[in-house]
């Protein structure tokens, strides 16, 4: 048996550092307003705007409770188009057309918003997102001079129509037809079967008059891949003709978006209407395009796309931030049996279960705010041409898409633990659980399913490695193991290299990790980035030994497959670490920092505790060590119990975004008779 | 370090016994009738009418998304009247009054109600179960004579009106009073404050005429505990006077069920109004129990209850089954990118990691299927009078909140898994997880916490090594470690006696289980067994150092918390394991045998698995065979793929259940253009 028990002495030395670190140990008090500021960033302002705007819409709330499905879009809509004026909504959109012309800013109002109906929310994403961003990313100078201003008012609304039926994640396989008619310099935009219908597309059921249309663009017999289309859908509430509209019906959550259907019969539109940035077809019918590759082109074009992916990350972490605000709250008012005193019931945040459950959660929202953070950032850099180059938009869009996956799942996992420790009264909509459950839901599957955009994650992680990837399938990673590719990048970075970068990562030697204090960032994100290098190689090797060995290519990828999601987790998890100890270690000394290190100390332990089974069987945990992680788990949460509701009054929720009003009065407290 | 790489030898010998097993390996065909009748078992007649009666209704499903609320609610009233009428609802209750006094056969009833609208299933439940069988269980001949052929009949509606806004799983302390007055031989129902109002109550809002009270009883200045009593609580359709009623609201699901909060001011009933079961006041106002301890007489009175957490876990694991019909079935029509042959896109279910999203979870649901019939077999004995005693009810009652416990967070977890493999798709109503999702939401908080659960079975599993806690409380096990009662417990099984019994439990010696084929089912239940063992061992002698030591007693237990609820999941899981093992073993040879010893496997290995870090750090797995069983739990996962849509197909969900009429179409199926 290789998993001896631990001697009394080596329990002791796994301990060793944090009995150290307790001995000095003082409880921190947190300034709520300090750790505010800390939480809002260099936003600051623009997310109090748009707390102000969601306090006047309080009402909203319960609307969408009251309300039947079609009077709701239609308040939906208005308070869309109120918001439009306060500025909030058009952040991200150019100034000459009213917007504000900060990429940065956009996406801070847009978290903001999550705090309050989410409904909104997505209408303020399809609208202004992306309806209006595709029309900025992907038009020219005419495009914007013709709708912008409109767009950033909400005088016209749109549609972002690129979801089909039967192809949910895989685009570059859509089925839509743009023909040009050089007779009469228009292309007709056709549906060619049920599979190729627009579906799920948001504004659509009632509201869009335009929408941006994506279909395989031929040109004189010739496709050219996918292009992005403005085609009019509704002329004076009606369907335009050609077009046939479906509503998509009730939904789990979001009730006030009007998702729906759209087939296309042989619509004309203009040769402008091309979005043509990155290509286009003169009256001549010749096609041109300043990328030469097709297959960079459609990534090209995807890639302006990016914010989107970043905004939903965003929101579904402050989205949780709500739950989480909720059932802290709760704990720490609510009664529940005897204990400590027979003479009153203990608090629910006094149970060490009731700790467990909700404080590694708290630690994670807070890590993840960061590291939401740090990619908005990087989106606000790359896209005011700050810093702009390839390798950065690369960088950035992998990051994206690992944050969007995290946060979503984050959110979906939070919710339902925050519910469930509510008891009964979480299952009342007025408490709130009910919106955030129904309208987070399908934040996991849009704007790229998660387990897909996970797979494009492994795919940037490969590609580090090797290099010539750009135009692989972007999604699906399969041509990773049909034939040369792989073996490009097992040449490029031979086993006995990987196994170096492995070794590098432990900055002590070998050994040190099992030494170092269980509370050294270091440590903590040695510890992850071990993880990370270890997996790459072995999905590398695994990819090439399975086609060497004449396997059928879609057989290997299949098994190796639960491989790669992990390795994109592993790198996901590292970079969210690495985020946080970053923020941490810059603010000045004082309790907020005190605060914040034990959030971080809680998220990558408890991180590591998670996975300390993959640890061990790579010789990176010893049975002692493993066992101490999971008791300094429990302590951190001891410690953070004290200050948890602080934490959560932090976030800046407004109360009446919380509602709750009993489960949040003082009233509703248990006492026992 | 303590975990050295494996040699080469090593890790042969791991998988030396999968090997063997793999030569003698034949893929087995799965006749649908046969293992549907398997899982029907001995009430496959009443699963059948449940059935034809669900297809008759199979219209509110969809008019739960398009009716307004009030509307809906009286659709359920309407449909569950009807459905009284067939019989089925009433089979839990006596012949005489028209029921059709079979236990098992109404459990069996109402899982199979839960394939179809849920708000159809809870408001049985309300009426059948709870109400009517409060009345049975606690009530004597006069009350039955007077009520119970209107209950079985639908004709009367009541509500069960125990839990209480301040006191939700702490039954014991409730607030509301009924006092006995001997000048008008009545009791005086009283609510002393909103901590003490009935909350969340079925039929409470519109329906119910009357309502089991249950309220602490006041005879003569003297208080005799909980005891619950028959109060009208509506005529001629208003509130009774004295009675106050407010509508909970809307809910995150089960809006077909009108919960409400009742008051009692001063309201009068007629001492015959005492379910008197277990306890009665005379006239005289003279108290008499045939039961002399007020804590057993509360956990009898309990007791009869037990019914309700039989039948949520078994609803709960039903509509589970609906939604992975729906994913599976999705997963072998949806095509999403090319792979192996790059003319057409795979289909979704040939992807790894899509059998490992579902396929471990299509294999729990078959293994608490399993699990489920045991515990509902065991009702049966009992409250048919076959098999009852104190020793047998109390493992059942402990058997029942586990599986409760266990299938409704199956549920929930299945049926998120299951909504996401269903892409954007999954979002639609009409597709079904929206109501999966929000109507099985509150199962696990209601008719019992699921983590107050498990504390009930972490108490019965100490208990086992005592004896007199009978009167102790029952879902807090707080008392555990006020004094007494642990040094009870640590007397009568000395540490040395439970590494005994840990001991025991590998059937061929210490290290045995280093070699065990990881198919064996010994090997799969004795590694639950030891770490059951272990856990339970663990628990105790941590709960008495820690009193030992002086320690506050609520402190100790907020400490050990996490390894209460550890421990009772370790136990249940063991059960589970052991119900799936038996029913198979049990079986003729055959391929529905070789099927469902696939699922049993896979059930097994990826709960070993998923707790292999606590394997390897008790020294019960060794590195290399805990990376053996990863590549098992892949393996059996692509051996059950092919047969994956037939085992979903047994569970014999009429196709209108199912709806998704898109979702299963093979014309949905997105093909590479």
């Amino acid at each position: 048996m290789s998993a001896e028990p631990l001697t009394p002495a080596e329990a002791a030395a796994a301990e060793k550092s944090a009995e150290e670190v307790e001995k000095g140990y003082r409880q921190p008090t947190v300034d709520v307003d300090v750790m505010r500021g800390l939480l809002d960033g260099r936003y600051a302002e623009v997310r109090q705007l748009v707390r102000d705007n969601l306090v006047q819409h309080a009402g909203l709330l319960e609307e969408a409770e009251r309300l039947g499905s079609e009077e709701f879009r239609e308040r939906v809509k208005e308070v869309v188009v109120e918001l439009a004026a306060t500025g909030q909504t058009g952040m991200g959109l150019p100034t000459e057309y009213g917007g504000g012309g900060d990429v940065g800013a956009s996406i801070a109002a847009f978290e903001t918003l999550a705090l309050g109906d989410l409904s909104v929310l997505v209408k303020v994403g399809v609208q202004f997102g992306l309806f209006g961003g595709a029309i900025l990313q992907l038009g020219t100078q005419e495009h914007h001079d013709r709708w912008m201003a409109d767009i950033v008012s909400g005088r016209l609304l749109g549609s972002f129509a690129m979801t089909e039926t039967g192809h949910g994640s895989n685009v570059q396989a859509l089925g839509t037809v743009a023909v040009f008619d050089p007779e009469t310099d228009e292309f007709v935009i056709t549906t060619p079967d049920d599979d190729a219908r627009k579906d799920y597309i948001g504004n659509a059921a009632r509201h869009a008059e335009l929408a941006v249309v994506f279909a395989q663009l031929e040109v004189g017999g010739e496709r050219h891949g996918v292009h992005a289309f403005v085609v009019p859908v509704r002329v004076d509430g009606e369907p335009a003709p050609g077009v046939r509209i479906e509503d998509c019906g009730p939904k789990m959550g979001l009730n006030g978006v009007d998702n729906g259907r759209f087939w296309f019969d042989g619509v004309r539109v203009p040769r402008s209407h091309l979005l043509n940035k990155f290509a286009d077809v003169s009256a001549e019918g010749v096609y041109s395009s300043p990328i030469e590759s097709p297959g960079r082109r459609f990534f090209t074009m995807l890639g302006t796309l990016v914010q989107g992916r970043v905004s939903v990350g965003g929101a579904a972490i402050n989205a949780a931030k709500v739950a989480l605000a909720i059932a802290v709250k709760y704990g720490d008012k609510r009664r529940q049996f005897e204990a400590a005193d027979p003479e009153s019931e203990q608090l629910l945040l006094d149970y060490g279960m009731h700790q467990r459950r909700l404080l590694p959660l708290l630690a994670e929202n807070y890590a993840l705010h960061f590291a939401q953070e740090v990619v908005a950032d990087q989106l606000h850099g790359v896209f005011s041409g700050l810093t702009d180059d390839d390798e950065v938009r690369r960088l950035l869009e992998s990051r994206a898409a690992g944050t969007k996956a995290f946060g979503t799942w984050h959110a979906t996992r939070t919710i339902q633990e925050c519910r469930e420790a509510c008891g009964g009264a979480g299952y009342l909509s007025t408490n709130r659980f009910h919106a955030l459950k129904a309208d987070t839901d399908v934040f996991t599957t849009f704007e790229g399913d998660n387990h897909v955009l996970l797979q494009l994650v492994a795919k940037g992680l490969l590609t580090d490695y090797a290099g010539e990837f750009e135009e692989m399938d972007q999604f699906g990673m399969v041509r990773f193991v049909t034939g040369l590719a792989v073996e490009t990048v097992l040449e490029k970075s031979a086993v006995h290299k990987l196994l170096e970068r492995i070794k590098d990562v432990l900055p002590g030697g070998d050994e040190w990790d099992q030494e170092a204090g269980l509370l050294d960032p270091n440590y903590q994100v040695a510890m992850l980035r071990f993880r990370e290098e270890h997996m790459i190689g072995g999905v590398a090797r695994r990819l090439k030994a399975g086609v060497d060995a004449g396997g059928n290519p879609g057989d290997v990828f299949s098994r190796v497959q639960d491989h790669v999601i992990a390795t994109a987790r592993a790198h996901v998890e590292r970079l969210v670490l690495e985020a946080f100890v970053e923020k941490t270690a810059a603010l000045p000394d004082g309790d907020e920092k005190v605060a914040l290190n034990l959030l971080c100390d809680l998220y990558a332990l408890s991180r590591i505790e998670a996975d300390r089974a993959w640890f061990m069987e790579h010789g990176r945990l010893s049975i002692a060590r493993s066992k101490a992680i999971t008791r300094e788990v429990n302590n951190l949460c001891r410690k953070i119990r004290p200050i948890a509701v602080d934490l959560v009054d932090a976030y800046g929720i407004p109360r009446e975004m919380l509602r709750s009003e009993e489960l949040l009065s003082s009233e509703a407290v248990g006492v026992d008779g």
